[in-house]
C-alpha cells in the first residue's frame, strides 16, 4: 500500500492509501468513530464505521488517545466539510503506540507551560503550520538567490574580533584565545563578494541582549547578501524582488497553513512592486505630523517604526539615515555626507525592521578614518581593509531577519513561535 | 549594455556584453594585450588589439595589475583555446581601481601565508572553484529534501545539556547558565520529526577538539535528517539517493570548476545505486584479510576506513556496529542486541566517513536504561524521553558532514579548503 502524506491527499482521491501519523483528536458514538490524524504535513479526518470496519477495528479506533501513533489505510474522498477538504474511509488500522495523559490537551495552556513543553507544543496544528511556513520561506529565499547565480558562502560563526564592542556578544574560550559568536556575517561576506561576485550566507546569529521583547531572540537566523558592483538602489531593487518572490511562494504553497493561522492573506496579496522609498528625513516628518516628539539624528524605536510603516500597505524602505547612528562601514552619501547610503526595510502591520543594509565604504583612507573615529582596533580589521587595498569596487549588501519575516508573514504576535526551539533571556530548555 | 556573468557567456556568443570583475593576469606585447578577468563566476580572456581599440584603451589595459577592478565591454565569441572556451574582444574598458602589490602572486606560497590571507586566497581560481562547488552541493542537498516534502526545521545552536561529556564542547555563559555549542541537532531533530514527520536541519556544528588533522574542523556544517516511521534500511536508501542526486547535480552544473580542480570525474560518474552494504563484522574481516590486527568491538580509525572503502568503487555502508561503541540512543538489533541498527557511509578514495546514522531507540524503558548505563543525567533528557512517552514510533536519521563531502567531490587533500573561513586549532583569523 502506498504511503501518502496528508498534504498530498488531493492527488489520491478515489485511491486506497496508508497514512502514518498520530491522533490529534478522537470522538465516537456507538456506530461511528472520527479520528483527526496528523502526520506532520497536515490534518485529516478518518472515519471508521462499525458496521463496515468490523468490531475489532472499531474498538481499536475507540482506544486511541491523543498522540497515539497509528497507521491507517483506506479510501480517500473529497469532503469539503472535513478539515483539509479530504477524508479517509478507514479499512485498516495499526496501532503503533498508545499515549497516556498527553500534557497538552485541547484546552488553553499558559505560555510558560507551553514553552517548557516546546518539544511537544510544536505538534499542535498552529505551531506545526508556522514551522512549515518557516521552512517554505527559507527554501524560497535560497531558491531566489540560486536562480540569480548567487554563491552561497557560509560565514564563520566563531569570530576573533568583537567588531563593535563585546557587550552583546557571547564569548567563549577558543583554546586559549577569546572567541565570539557572530552577530552578522557581513564583513566576511564582503571578502566573499570580492572573490565570488554575488554571494549570500544564511545561518544563525547571536545577540546576548538582556532584552525581553516580543521581537527579540538571542539566537536567530539571518540571510545576508553582498554584491560587488551594487549601489544602494540596486540592493533595494533586489530586496523588494526577494520579498515579493517569498510572498508569492508562501501564498502558493502554504494555503492550508495560512488558513489554519487565520492569516489575512489579502494584506499579503495586495503587496506590489516597487515598494515605497522614503528618506530618514521624510520619515521624521511623518513622526512629527503624527504628533511625536522626535529629534532629527535619533534612531527609531519600535513604536516609531510602527507609525512610519502604518502609512503604507507594503514594506517601506527608509534610506539615508544619519551617519552618526550607523555602523562604521556605511558609505556616506556623496551629496550629503551627514547621511549614509543605507536603507532599512520596515514591514507593514507593525512588524518593524526586517532588513538592514546599504552600500559599504570602498575607499581605504575613509574606512581607516572611520575605524579610528569609532575607536576600533585597526589591527583586527587589517584583513577587512585589504578588501579596499586590492581591487576595491562599489559594493552593497543587506541582512534579512528570518524570524521577524516569519512572524510578519504568519501574522504572529510573538517571535517565540517562529523557530522550533527559541532561545530567549533565561530560556534555553528544552 | 547588459551585464553578464562569465559562467553564462555561452548564452552571449555574438553579442556585446559588459563584464564586471578583476584582473587575474595580464600580458601584452606592443600590439595586443591579453587580460584574464575573473568576476567570481569564472575566468575569461579579454583581448585588446591596439589598432582596433585605440591608444587610450590599449595603454589603460597595459596598466592593469593583478586584482585591479575593471568593467570591460565587447563582443563575445567562442574560442576553444581560451580559458572557459569563450573570449571577449574588448572595445571599452573602465578602470574601477588599480591594485598595488597584491600579496598572492602567481608563484607558490606557503600554507601558513595563504591561511593568514584567506580573505584574498579565496579569490584564486582553485579556491573559488571549490567554494562554488560547495554552494552547488548545499543547494542540491536542500533541493533533494524539499522535493521529497521534508520540512526544514532548524535545530538550536546554543544548548543547555552537554549530552555526552563536555570535553569537546565550546562552553559559554548564557546569562548565568552554562550553555554549549551544539555538536549535532539530532535530539531536537527527533522532536521535530514527531511533530512534522520528515525533517532536516542544516547548520554549523562545533567540536572543540584538540586534534589537528586534514579531516577535522572545529566549526563545520552538517545536514541532518530525521524521519518518523523509517527503519534502518529506509534511511540507507534515502542516503544513497541523496548522494547520487548531489553527484549528478555537481557533474551537471560544475563542469568548469571540476576541470579547474583536475578532478577525475569518471570516478564520480561510475558511482551507481544501490551502494554496497556490509556489516561491521564483514568490515572487520576485510581488515584482517588485509593483514591488520584488529579486534572485533573496536572502533575504526581513519586508516581502517581507507582500507575498507578501497574495496569498493562507490560509497559503502557499514552497518550494525557494536552497541558498546555507539551512542546511547542507538537501537539494538532485535536479532542480535550486541550490535545496533546503525550505519556509517564511507566515501571512496580514502575520504572516510561522511555519514553516520541509524535507527533510534523508541522504547521508553530501554532508553532510560541506556541513559543510566551511560551515566547521563536523566533530568536533562526528560524532554527527550517524552518523545517515547507520547506517540513513540520507529524512527531513523543521519548526519552528513558537508566539508568532508566537498573534499571528496572536489578531490581535495585537506578539508581547510572546503569552507570560506575555516576554524581550526589555534586558527581563527581572519
Ligand atoms: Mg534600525
Ligand atoms: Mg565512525
Amino acid at each position: 500500500m502506498e504511503i501518502a502524506l496528508i498534504k498530498n491527499l488531493s492527488c489520491h482521491v478515489g485511491e486506497q492509501v496508508t497514512i502514518q501519523g498520530w491522533i490529534y483528536n478522537q470522538r465516537s458514538s456507538g456506530k461511528i468513530a472520527f479520528l483527526i490524524i496528523r502526520d506532520g504535513s497536515g490534518l485529516m479526518q478518518g472515519v471508521v464505521v462499525k458496521q463496515e470496519a468490523g468490531e475489532v477495528l472499531f474498538s481499536d479506533a475507540k482506544k486511541l488517545t491523543q498522540e497515539s501513533a497509528v497507521k491507517v489505510t483506506g479510501l480517500v474522498r473529497e469532503e469539503p466539510r472535513s478539515i483539509g477538504g479530504y477524508e479517509m474511509q478507514i479499512t485498516a488500522l495499526e496501532i503503533i503506540s498508545i499515549a497516556e495523559d498527553y500534557p497538552i490537551t485541547h484546552k488553553e495552556h499558559g505560555v510558560d507551560f507551553l514553552a517548557e513543553h516546546r518539544h511537544l507544543w510544536i505538534r499542535t496544528p498552529r505551531q506545526a503550520a508556522v514551522l512549515r511556513i518557516r521552512s517554505e520561506i527559507e527554501h524560497a529565499l535560497r531558491s531566489f538567490f540560486y536562480e540569480r547565480d548567487f554563491v552561497l558562502a557560509d560565514a564563520p560563526i566563531i569570530t576573533p574580533a568583537a567588531c563593535e564592542g563585546t557587550t552583546n556578544l557571547f564569548e567563549l574560550d577558543y583554546h586559549g584565545e577569546k572567541g565570539y559568536l557572530s552577530q552578522s556575517g557581513q564583513l566576511y561576506n564582503e571578502a566573499n563578494a570580492m572573490a565570488l561576485g554575488r554571494i549570500y550566507c544564511f545561518g544563525p546569529t547571536f545577540r546576548a541582549e538582556k532584552s525581553k521583547t516580543r521581537r527579540h531572540l538571542l539566537e536567530f537566523w539571518m540571510i545576508e547578501a553582498e554584491m560587488a558592483y551594487f549601489a544602494l538602489n540596486d540592493t533595494m531593487k533586489l530586496q523588494e524582488e526577494m520579498i515579493s518572490y517569498v510572498i508569492e511562494r508562501v501564498l502558493e504553497k502554504c494555503t492550508n497553513d495560512l488558513k489554519a493561522l487565520e492569516r489575512d492573506v489579502e494584506k499579503l496579496r495586495a503587496i506590489k512592486l516597487p515598494f515605497p522609498r522614503i528618506s530618514y528625513t521624510e520619515a521624521v516628518e511623518i513622526l512629527k505630523q503624527a504628533g511625536e516628539e522626535f529629534t532629527w539624528g535619533d534612531d527609531f524605536g519600535a513604536p516609531h517604526e510602527t507609525i512610519i510603516s502604518s502609512h503604507f500597505n507594503a514594506p517601506v524602505f527608509v534610506h539615508r539615515y544619519p551617519t552618526a547612528i550607523k555602523a562604521f562601514y556605511m558609505k556616506p552619501d556623496p551629496d550629503n555626507p551627514e547621511v549614509v547610503l543605507g536603507a532599512d526595510l520596515l514591514a507593514p502591520e507593525g512588524y518593524g525592521e526586517i532588513i538592514g543594509g546599504g552600500q559599504r565604504i570602498d575607499d581605504l583612507a575613509l574606512l581607516e578614518q572611520r575605524i579610528a573615529e569609532h575607536k576600533l582596533p585597526q589591527e583586527a580589521f587589517e584583513w577587512y581593509l585589504d578588501l579596499r587595498r586590492f581591487g576595491t569596487v562599489p559594493h552593497s549588501g543587506f541582512g534579512l531577519g528570518l524570524e521577524r519575516t516569519v512572524a510578519w508573514l504568519c501574522g504572529l504576535e510573538h517571535i517565540r513561535e517562529t523557530i522550533p526551539f527559541p532561545r530567549m533571556l533565561h530560556k534555553m530548555y528544552p
